[in-house]
């Protein structure tokens, strides 16, 4: 019998729970669910037979290492900047480490030591990264393998909501963790544009957007994605003269969410004190130039530069924005005091689902032809727990969970899944579960 | 005798430095300078037989408070994330702290310990903060004692180039950290305008400035610096309704300054690998939307909304900021690259002076008369190493040393110099030093 520990049992992690648990006989697995919130833990594993819950402390360090010690294989649902403490003692017992996020610096120095251990920590397996590296190498290594010279390389993917209950005026509702939706782009982004390096800093990243449609699914648009650059190598593109990863939006999301960034709304760099003294009406009014409280929506209109008819202050005053509602916190960021305007606003009610859309436009030349090729992922929601994030984010690891018990997978160290031996089964799998890319190749 | 000890002996040193020597027989002190440069520690004290050089590893947790512990009292010029090692030993030791930084939330933290321990962190206790708060409160007490209520308090200070020398196009040159510079505005700032709560985020610190002239000096303008709203409290102006702490720069400084912030050149959040392959001209490139490195001075234009023969836009150039030449680092982050142009052209030349100016404008209401009274304070450096920066910065740390070591104050705790007990002896001596504030009065 293997012992899986998932650390973390969150909406993301319902899908994950789902497969290990669907999977737990037919493989022979004992399936750990581990959560500070013990409930949230039996209420995933629903007294299944092969399932325990766990009630962890993350921050106690002996009961920490103790629970790695007795598992074949850890999956940590846990926020990013928190798996290094599970890496740590997953070098101390060799175990084999998943996680769905981007490799921080602090795991990337655990290479050389989880290759010591003969372990692998296989990170960015979840939907963007995970599914993201998957699709474009088995598309990169196609055009490849017939000789093609890759010029161009643009991916792209987001959480929305699904079009039948995409019913407010900016077109989105939250469909995953809302502080990070607030927080989106507060780093610069870093890509590649015909040969010439380029980088965003923060405050311009909802202004420089990418246009794009979906066959079937209307337009979009995206802004450009973290560090772009990082990805040329292991996708052995260093042909390519353009390189962007972005997030997808609905068309005119960016130019109205940069409203809220100009006024400096999305400030998580201070706390206000007695926030909950003020309206939210004088919460915007502080940041916004000029003086007089009646006067306000002018003022805004006039530091925006908008009409107060237009479509984008409209948007503004939906938020409730100007309301003379007290905010219902004592102690907060500006970016947690929009976050709760938000979450009222943009909730994703009872019934309603998310849908997840990736897609990948890939130029090469082959002898004296360019193409291009664009490969589209669309995935709905089933319902409110077994979101189409939960699936896409959760999916991936579970696989790959399945195909390292099983001695399918060769790499070791701190890996990212682009070889073949991950995206073939993975992708393969996926597809059974109506994860499904639609391709379609033009020549230029 | 009583034992002082100084950690830090860099250019902001030097007059505290000279000061403790100066009196060290009559006052029976022996000075210890530590630093991890155990030459620019010797170069200070300059074999004083009063004085001793240490070099010391602040790191080493050990020595740092085997060091502490032989002191009467400490004076940390360390950065100011630094202090709080240093406070830790001062509360095991029960040794009286100055420092002249901003009091961090670390250091609030040790308040109820300070007391406990029966010591005394005086923390902004040099230039701004430091002399500005002594020189505020002396104003503040003067009307208050007199039966005035204050309506409106602004301060503002700068560290700039004296007149004489102010030779080029930005009318700055570095005459302190130019890292501290180039990072300037990097955080929200709070202020109080006509009874509202008023913030700017980072984004906008340079684009809404007060304008303001010195007697004598012309015209400056200030950007706003920091969290005004916590010296209401201290300062006892609850009654002001306007209530403004600025930084000093030439007018146009900050026009120009917020074309490098908006192009994105002030970012420290991400490191540029192999940047000695690329060129500034490459460099500046990158951050400016639009192709074609033939174009970059229009896009430049474009993007800014600048003419290609304006003041502005020449003064971009000026920087060298188009040029060819390869940068001279391997990694480093967009701030540390451009601090390494401006190095070059705002360099404080052999014999050229720097410069201090400060101004508080306080409105205040006695009977039925409104009156403001300004004071300002101007204090050229002496050479290149007793410079106005080193002077201001020091000599109230200095003297607030001597008051201490003679039993002159009661306050204990983590405090900010504005009591009568620090600012009526300081201010005093600082006069004796040519440290004096003109005031001037007018009926409104």
């Amino acid at each position: 019998m293997k012992n899986i520990l998932v650390i973390g049992a969150g909406l993301s992690s319902s899908y994950l729970i789902k497969y290990l648990l669907d999977h737990s006989s037919a493989e022979n697995w004992h399936i750990t669910v581990a959560d500070a919130d013990i409930l949230q833990a039996q209420q995933k594993i629903n007294n299944h037979p092969c399932a325990t819950a766990f009630p962890i402390n993350i921050n106690d360090s002996f009961e920490r290492s103790e629970c790695v010690s007795k598992h074949d294989l850890i999956i940590s649902m846990l926020p990013a900047t928190m798996h290094i403490l599970v890496a740590a003692d997953c070098i101390t017992h060799k175990k084999n480490l998943i996680t769905a996020s981007y490799i921080s610096s602090e795991m990337q120095h655990l290479h050389a030591a989880a290759i010591k251990a003969g372990v692998l920590f296989l990170n960015e397996c979840g939907l963007d990264p995970g599914i993201d590296h998957l699709s474009a190498m088995k598309m990169i290594h196609e055009i490849q393998n017939k000789g093609g010279v890759i010029t161009s390389f643009k991916s792209f993917c987001g959480g929305l909501v699904a079009p039948e209950f995409d019913d407010n005026p900016w077109n989105y509702k939250f469909t995953w963790n809302p502080r990070n939706v607030v927080l989106a782009g507060q780093a610069a982004a870093k890509y590649l544009e015909n040969g010439e390096l380029k980088f965003i800093p923060q405050s311009r990243i909802f202004t420089q957007t990418e246009q794009l449609s979906v066959d079937g699914y209307g337009d979009f648009e995206s802004y450009a994605n973290r560090d772009s650059l990082t990805y040329i190598k292991p996708y052995t593109i260093e042909s390519a003269h353009t390189v962007l990863r972005g997030t997808l939006r609905r068309k005119g999301y960016s130019k109205n969410w940069n409203n809220l960034i100009k006024l400096g709304l999305t400030d998580d760099s201070f706390t206000i004190h007695d926030a909950d003294k003020i309206s939210y009406r004088e919460f915007v009014s502080a940041f916004t130039p000029g003086k007089g409280m009646d006067e306000l929506e002018q003022r805004v209109c006039d530091f925006l530069e908008l009409k107060k008819n237009s479509e984008e202050f409209l948007k503004l005053q939906w938020l409730g924005l100007f309301t003379d509602e007290k905010i219902k916190v004592r102690e907060a960021t500006p970016a947690q005091i929009l976050q709760m305007i938000l979450q009222q606003k943009w909730k994703l009610n009872k019934g309603e689902l998310d849908m997840i859309v990736m897609q990948h436009e890939i130029n090469y030349e082959l002898g004296s032809k360019n193409s291009e090729v664009k490969s589209a992922l669309v995935v709905k929601g089933e319902n409110e727990v077994l979101t189409a994030m939960a699936k896409t984010v959760g999916l991936p690891m579970a696989i790959a969970a399945k195909l390292i018990l099983n001695d399918k997978i060769k790499a070791r160290g701190v890996v990212i899944p682009v070889a073949k031996e991950f995206y073939e089964p993975i992708l393969n799998e996926l597809e059974t579960f109506g994860v499904t890319f639609i391709e379609k190749k033009d020549q230029l």
